[in-house]
């Protein structure tokens, strides 16, 4: 089984073989091919930029591996924004040791994941460094993107956010970060990530007219870490209903067994919105119309603080009680992106 | 003294006071401190995009450190396709044990390096990796590039080479290679990185209208390494005179007690470039005048091959003979970026 070597980081012959061999073969297109320093491609008035580094272990995991990975979390924060994803880089950090075959197989993910995606690769770069002590060695990507604003689209910010708003999620929580656990943990479950680009659904919203006042990928700190942010930035309390946040029985029953909180587990392939109360049931059509999106559901709503009260995150309990959530705290959970 | 831990890659709290704490405090502006997944940003019709990993270690050096490096790297890599570097993105894999004061060290310094050539950091990412048996943690930064073409500049590439091009070298070759060799080795040396951003001495080449037919910054696989590819890519022969080509006493040396060749050797503020015969002389004088540019050389010239002969890369040495220079194999030089 061939591996990566120092040698493939040289810059040197070595180093063009895997490019042609590998990156070449899986993401090679027209600007790519031209295996420039940089890449000119066309433009527009308005940009959207991003930039991700994903160090996850297993670097491959039920549902999805670290090259769908990073398309996914790059392609999603340019969604929030109200952009149309465009193009990405991709610098790849590859451990000595690394078998040729994964990363072939993680590249192949890649290509296939920016496809359904509609973004380009229009420029890489690869590194390689020492293995330092693992078995085999790992990988770290940075993918970085750009993307075009879409015309009288105005870009989302917290400040969007008002009193009255109601909140959606995409589907249910915390499946990829319950899938990396089960995989660091070694504990046999069905749970598998929910990698996935949020394309679909963001298009269809902006094409319907409605007016999304403010969107984001529920990824690290899960939905309450987000959220959190979101009455912050917005000075508004948040309220959500504890009964209608969708978790799947298999997430709740792997949290339960470890003490996790699945509103704080992380996602990869969902988001929470916020739309005026008049169109939240038409968002959550359309939403639910889409893949990866069968599983919305309205989860709460937005109001202006009382007098003295801080702006917050609330929970009403199924129980009729009602807890602050607050932000995550410590380490919180293993690294999942 | 403070460092690293894993929760300041959590995503939550701890995340958000060392992004205030040390990334807002230097590469803070008006798009980065709105602390959202993406950036809006102007745009213009035709864009250059780029990404580069840099793993250098030491990431202290003599001359620099990786922050100054990354930024440079970045900005040379978008001027060398002729367009004007606008945006970078930073993407920080920080290993835990990182001391927080050298880390702020190298985003001062990133800061700095960033205002000197005139680019903005528009979106940025931290993650935290496992110390894996340093003493002190290290990092690595991942920087991705937006720059502007120039309106009536073709994208440089490698086809424009012609028969007749002079080819000028910026300064002297294999500083950063030399300073960063000499670190791991702990030999005592004067030599310090020549880590530096070439926007003057592009600038000023397209605003006095020369005709710059390529160029190329000259880093992994040094300027015998950068010829050989540009040769290959454009069918040209080109031929370098030995004792034209710039190369200080001490890396002369440096590179003689290690039986290294200064040609093989790479650089971090160096660039090569291929002008009519007619503006050699000129383009030599305007890259003099610049920071950075002092020691520039007129250093060879461009021709067909001959019947039967491929494109090639030739040396004249100073004795009167000539010798093929090839591409770099194998591992080369430790990682110098």
């Amino acid at each position: 089984m061939e591996r990566i070597t120092m040698a493939h980081g040289s810059g040197g012959e070595e180093t063009s073989r895997l490019i042609e061999a590998v990156f070449a073969k899986y993401l090679g297109n027209s600007y790519l091919s031209q295996m420039e320093d940089s890449t000119v491609v066309p433009g527009s008035s308005e940009l959207a930029v991003t930039t991700d580094s994903f160090v996850v272990t297993p670097y491959i995991y039920p549902g999805g591996d670290i090259g769908r990975l990073c398309v996914c979390g790059t392609v999603n924060d340019l969604l929030m924004s109200g952009a149309v994803p465009q193009y990405l880089t991709c610098g790849f950090i590859l451990e000595e040791g690394l078998p040729l075959e994964k990363l072939e197989q993680i590249v192949r993910s890649m290509a296939d994941t920016a496809e359904e995606a509609g973004v380009l690769v229009a420029a890489g770069d690869t590194k390689v460094i020492e293995n330092r002590g693992d078995a085999e060695g790992g990988l770290m990507i940075n993918t970085a993107g750009v993307g075009f604003m879409r015309a009288g689209v105005q870009r989302l910010l917290p400040s969007g956010i008002q009193a009255g708003d109601q909140v959606l999620v995409s589907g249910r929580l915390g499946d990829h970060h319950a899938a990396i656990l089960g995989c660091r943990l070694q504990m046999a479950h069905s749970i598998r990530s929910d990698n996935a680009p949020l394309s679909e659904m963001a298009e269809a919203l902006f094409d319907r007219g409605l007016h999304v006042h403010e969107m984001r990928d529920v990824t690290r700190g899960g939905l309450a870490g987000v959220l959190n942010e979101l009455a912050g930035a917005s000075g508004k309390v948040i309220g959500l209903e504890e009964q209608d946040i969708p978790v799947s029985p298999e997430v709740t029953s792997f949290a339960g067994i470890l003490g996790l909180d699945p509103l704080y587990m992380g996602n990869e392939g969902k988001m929470v919105l916020f739309v005026p109360k008049k169109e939240a049931q038409e968002a959550l059509e359309i939403i639910r119309a889409c893949r990866y999106g069968e599983e919305a559901a309205l989860i709460g709503s937005v109001r202006e603080p009382e007098a003295g009260e801080s702006p917050i995150l609330l929970l009403h309990t199924g129980i009729g009680g009602t807890r602050i959530l607050g932000p995550l705290y410590g380490e919180g959970l293993p690294r999942i992106c």
